[in-house]
């Protein structure tokens, strides 16, 4: 399993609430229709007093390995995906990962 | 359930191998130690060839609230996680961000 984490930034100009009603009701059920997906959680920061968040929310998208994260963003799903991102997200001020979990025992 | 994402540099001058060696033995069971902790992920990035990944370690911890995770790294264990940290990390380079999970349906 690899996970996509996407961390990102909202457009210059966008209000946060905006944002984040495009990326829940719009983007979302766009990437969830990814060929392939296995999970797909959106991480809105939490408000804490006095702290900007440093970006405006974080995605993770599981595949079952790195092929099938490839070939998802290659299928017309994935590029209406991406096409989707520039409604909303000012790509200069995101950046993506591909990586492994490894759960920790407590 | 509230998550604190930390998203890491190596320190300047050490190996990849190290850092994730460091991570996963000594600083991995020191956070792992944290009071109130629900759970924790390490995720090391996949090497994707032809790509440097952008930082070199997303970590993830879940508490039940913000109260508790800031209770928790102002405890005694919470401030040899916050100084174990300077042994692998490059601060200036790393960042952290409070985020609340919201599963999108698939």
């Amino acid at each position: 399993m690899v996970k996509f984490i996407g961390v990102v930034t909202r457009r210059p100009g966008m209000p946060r609430d905006e944002f984040l009603r495009y990326w829940r009701e719009v983007h979302g059920p766009l990437a969830a229709a990814l060929p392939g997906l296995r999970r797909y959680v959106q991480n809105p920061p939490v408000e804490v007093s006095g702290r900007e968040p440093r970006y405006d929310g974080v995605a993770e998208l599981w595949f079952d390995d790195l092929d099938s994260l490839r070939a998802a963003f290659r299928t017309p799903q994935g590029e209406r995906v991406r096409a989707d991102e520039s409604q909303f997200i000012d790509q200069a001020r995101s950046f993506a990962m591909i990586v492994e979990e490894r759960e920790v025992s407590l």
